[in-house]
């Protein structure tokens, strides 16, 4: 086990290239499981299906699914198995990005350097595949193809949309869209990140316990681990926005500053928001005190996530 | 039991305030239970909560919601529980409606004779509400309120997520939108009804046999009569949207013509139309022959879908 307390950028010298193997490993089960779940049609569907692969294929380091498929690792779940939850998991992500783009909403043309699904097809196909992906995840969930009990599978769904609903992310994202171009308040600016980006990646870090049937109180860790690096992760990219280029990010930096959107940056300085990012990641890497050595390559995520570039 | 065989209008003009009453009670069960799920907030999420209810509740005859109440009290599943699943359905269907009239889709600016929820709102907040109530209808399906087993709830969950997905619902929107401006032939205009609008009602006829854990012959039965009376209904709006006024609609009428969409009634002629919808219900009747006189309303309802006014 790599000694919890080490720096988040030592652990990162000593560490990060096991991790990278690994999430770049898992990022490629992933997309695959993906890519079997959402197959091409050749029907009067084909475009609809061309639209939600376009939008979810193709991308991203995965860091959702990563955490659904090393968490349920945790508890001796088969990688195949958490794969399909984690691929549940980044079609929401997906869909959310899809919609969130849109000319009605944050109007991006950019997202992971290519155009975004609107531009690429046009704002209908959008508006239908972000829907239609939403809907997948319910499905894949519920499929007992993901070898769980129904009870299990159940759990899983619940947790899925408390997560993503009115009282989740969505949640978040219409807050987002109320409070542009006027000043929040941090503790506003906290909860709509927990609600917009932060409880997803908690329910990604809950789905392996959920899978595990963990006890209550692992579970409940791993929540707080996920919480914790979520908030971390938004805070990451605020700094990111204001420090990072457009060709780092694969998509417009400084938006959020132009759009008048309140960051932790702007209400805390780039020192006082790397100092919380680093106070969180130290948090979640003690919510994964009784997992041992197993959970380091999630200590090690958790100072990645505040370290990273893009 | 009501002569089976009956003309439509003669079975309407002994049972139609049986069905009223009947259509109008059952709306009240579902209307309370959308509600009270669906609580208005006061924080953060006031807005997104308030359009969601706009978007859902105070208006129409919640056909979808009494199909799955009706063909529940077939297997004895109390109203209560049954209503749940019919307030899952409504929200679902109400969530299609707000996404159709956004600008990008259909374009409507009425609603049931009220401002459409991107009318009343603006658009990020109807895309947003539409994206909340899918969630929650899943929700709602996976909760224990339902008193359904685990197993009986993840059936419901993924016969519903196949009616309302890509393969269905949402599929049948995008080959509508695909078609719009030219002509389709009579198969292709069938099959995307079949999935727009059909899969839904299939799917609130089936709800009532999966909470009753029905055999697969009266499942089959039920999903047969429910993709009949589907069809009967798309071509009764057709036949409306050709013949009542706006006041009657509520919604802007002959709109399908102007926008060059394909409809039954320019397929067949008005009295091909008919007579498709006659056929429709007719069969519709026969399919539940093994109810008995139980399924009188149903029966009724078959023909009131062909023979409303609005």
């Amino acid at each position: 086990m790599t000694d919890p307390t080490l720096s988040p950028l030592t652990r990162l010298t000593q560490n990060g290239a096991l991790l990278r193997q690994d999430i770049s490993d898992r990022a490629c089960v992933i997309e695959t499981t993906i890519d079997t779940l959402l197959p091409p049609t050749t029907g009067g569907d084909a475009r609809l299906l061309e639209a939600m692969r376009y939008a979810t294929l193709g991308g991203g380091k995965r860091l959702r699914g990563y955490l659904a498929v090393t968490t349920a690792g945790l508890f001796d779940i088969p990688q195949a198995q958490a794969a399909r939850v984690a691929a549940a998991v980044e079609m929401l992500h997906a869909y959310s990005l899809v919609h969130d783009d849109l000319p009605a909403m944050d109007d991006d043309d950019m997202r992971r350097g290519q155009p975004s699904t609107h531009r690429k097809f046009d704002e209908a196909t959008a508006i239908l595949a972000g829907d239609a992906l939403q809907t997948k995840a319910f499905e894949i969930l519920a499929a007992s193809a993901t070898h769980a009990s129904a009870d299990v599978r159940i759990d899983l769904i619940s947790a899925f949309a408390e997560a993503s609903g009115a009282a989740g992310m969505v949640g978040g994202q219409m807050i987002d869209m109320d409070g542009e171009g006027r000043a929040l308040p941090l503790e506003e600016v906290r909860h709509l990140h927990a609600l917009k980006t932060g409880c997803l990646i908690r329910y990604s870090a809950e789905a392996g316990a959920i899978l595990g049937q963990a006890s209550p109180d692992l579970r409940q860790r791993l929540r707080s681990y996920g919480t914790r690096i979520g908030a971390a992760f938004q805070i990451a990219d605020d700094i990111l926005d204001t420090t990072a280029t457009a060709e780092e990010l694969g998509k417009t930096a400084g938006k959020d500053e132009a759009s008048g959107k309140s960051t932790f940056v702007a209400l805390l300085g780039i020192d006082g928001a790397r100092a919380e990012a680093a106070r969180l990641t130290e948090e979640a890497i003690a919510d994964l005190a009784p997992f041992g050595a197993r959970a380091d390559r999630l200590r090690d995520l958790a100072c990645y996530v505040i370290e990273r570039r893009n």
